[in-house]
């Protein structure tokens, strides 16, 4: 990989490390001071060359300026350039004000770079509500960019808020006979911290692949990882996933429906889902990872809202820290979900070993708490209903999770 | 009111608390052996004469036998005599054993009324998925019959689970120049406890009136109360409401439309409301009750859709629990209840202090953390998008809701 050919102020130049970051990407981390605890608040990523670039937003309609800026400057230009990301302030709930300081993030990084302001994206993640200290942020972007890091570890720690680490995931696949680099890089914690508003991910690849099949990729692997997952049932107001490509491996673009399209789709849901799952197993107090698995469903969208309703009960969840095979509770949480299940048809297993058939519990007490006490569950409801299934994983929620929540700004 | 002149075997009699207690209703407890800590376990009400009944239960498809088979005898049945209640078990998902256990349980009632098995409802309250020790309670019957308790204290206390203490509530109205009586209990605590399958609500009138319009009623009062209270937001496979009405007072009939529906649909609703707030107040580790009241919305739905999803959020709750005024939580889950607000035009309240208007936070915080310290916590959301309004009410959750749901079976 070249050395960093963007035009910055600064001069010293550093060599990126060249076998995990994707071809044409640099990564930047430094301080600005919103965090209180002294630590890097700022990450920021640069492609040496305009690429496409993808994004997926909140639902939330509370929706968090950096947010409302990105989804707009991303319908505004055809290329980007960067995505800048502070920690320590979700910029959320502030209003106008909110606004104007999210434009101020992005004109910073474009008068570094000389381009134009909309071919940067912004992300912001941290208290809601709070003023965002965007001079600070406007001071100490030139001297960030004085030198990219070496590897982009201090990019995935600068944007950590209560996240017990950096998450990271990355794939390389062989499209057209050229060598293909994706990175992945998240924050969030399983015990989703309220006002740490709260997901972020950003992936890039150094493929070859046109805006909009890059859009349908990123929208299919976010619906199977980051949409299948849940920890405490609230959506944030600064949710975000991005995904920029920037052509520097040199492969023909992808085009839809080939196997070169496969490949590449298929390492970005494997991306998606490797940090999804990261996700939900940080977070204080979080012992285990669950996943229920809804089989033999009419239909996808039954499978997956019984799947939902399962992975979203505080029952199952508090049953699930407890390390306890409380079948009851999963059974009567499919039981509202809304699908018109016949209970007396419906099984239940852990791991392998059947809990509930024919409307009654079987199975050995001692034998389904050995697999609710291991570091990630399998949980089976089969509804012979039809051939359709559905995946969801989740976390416990423990004592720490109502420690930190309860307790959070005082 | 009459010494009990039901044909009972026992030979004791005893008079009833007639200020109180509806005319010709009996109230009975005593112990079968169900609960392992030595208390009663077994309630009884009885009508002297056969009355009409109403009721609403779970719509948990994972309903519980004792369901099952009340629904069933309400409609096989035109009046009723009794309804029997145990605590200490659920008796639900037990298959086919379950429903003939519940069955047992009606017959021997019946036996001992000499009525028909199916003017007997039943209930029961307890974990899930273990066998009902059903011949301990036919065991009971006779002995529990052979004197009225003296008032419906017993009653209460035997039908209760993890409930902190008993929950009744009482109203008098006159209707037709008689002096109609009502008188509620239930069970069911703030922490709802999960395989303690959960809430249930005797409610019994000396009121005459017929069985449409008393399952009318009763419909309306539930929707207004039970139906509007969250504590996890999970439903019971064994929730259940029942009105008996004997007719007793000598009122004539109450006609739907009169002065007279309106007094005691309006009694009825009084008592659901307070023993719902009863319920949602109960609860080791609840330290307070909230109500979200949405304000003028568009229409009911989605004043009612914006308050549960408020209400439902666990982030909402652990808030409560440390009587943080973390309006940005509140905000956040209004925005995520499918509801097309503007957030940028929502008020939030805490009692009479505004905490957030315009789209950005105004108030102190000191006072606005008095107001969420209270012990009944009064959130104002105003939409302004119309003139509806609904209101949910809902607890905190505490450490030691996980500490019970996490160990419960442990």
């Amino acid at each position: 990989m070249s050395q960093h050919p963007v035009r910055l102020p600064g001069k010293v130049r550093a060599v990126t490390e060249p076998a995990v970051i994707p071809a044409g990407f640099l990564f930047f981390s430094g301080r600005a001071g919103i965090k209180k605890n002294g630590e890097n608040d700022i990450g920021i990523i640069v492609s040496e060359v305009p690429c496409v670039t993808a994004g997926v937003f909140t639902r939330n309609l509370a929706t968090a300026a950096p947010v409302l800026l990105s989804r707009e400057n991303l319908r505004l230009a055809k290329r980007h350039r960067a995505i800048i990301c502070n920690s320590g302030c979700a910029n959320a709930a502030m209003g106008k004000a909110g606004m104007k300081d999210a434009e101020l993030m992005a004109e910073c990084v474009a008068h570094a770079l000389f381009c134009k302001p909309e071919e940067v994206l912004v992300a912001s993640t941290g208290v809601i509500g709070e003023k965002l200290l965007v001079d600070k942020i406007t001071n100490a972007v030139a001297s960030i960019f004085k030198k990219p890091d070496s590897s982009h570890a201090g990019f995935a720690r600068a944007i950590m808020t209560t996240d017990a680490g950096p998450k990271t995931a990355r794939a390389c696949v062989n499209i057209g006979g050229k060598k293909v680099k994706l990175l992945g890089v998240a924050k969030g914690a399983g015990m989703i911290h309220p006002n740490m508003a709260t997901m972020l991910a950003f992936i890039v690849t150094d493929a070859a692949v046109g805006k909009p099949l890059l859009k349908k990729i990123l929208s299919e692997a976010v619906e199977m990882s980051f949409n299948r997952i849940t920890v405490d049932g609230d959506t944030s107001t600064n949710d975000s996933v991005f995904l920029m490509a920037n052509g520097s491996a040199g492969n023909s673009p992808v085009r839809s429906g080939t196997a070169d399209y496969k490949k590449l789709s298929g390492a970005v849901s494997e991306i998606c889902a490797s940090l999804a799952e990261q996700i939900v197993a940080d977070g204080e107090g979080a012992a285990r990872v669950a996943e229920i698995r809804v089989e033999k469903a009419k239909n996808p969208a039954e499978a997956l809202a019984v799947a939902k309703t399962v992975a979203g009960s505080l029952l199952v969840k508090t049953a699930l820290h407890g390390g306890d095979p409380n079948w009851g509770r999963i059974i009567a949480s499919a039981g509202r979900s809304g699908v018109k299940l016949d209970i007396d048809k419906v099984e239940l297993y852990f791991g392998k070993y059947c809990a509930f058939r024919n409307g009654a519990p079987v199975g050995k007490e001692s034998v389904l708490a050995r697999e609710m006490r291991k570091k990630k569950v399998l949980m089976r409801l089969i509804l012979h209903r039809g051939k359709a299934e559905a995946s969801y994983l989740f976390c416990d929620i423990g004592r720490k999770y109502i420690a930190i929540n309860a307790d959070y700004r005082s």
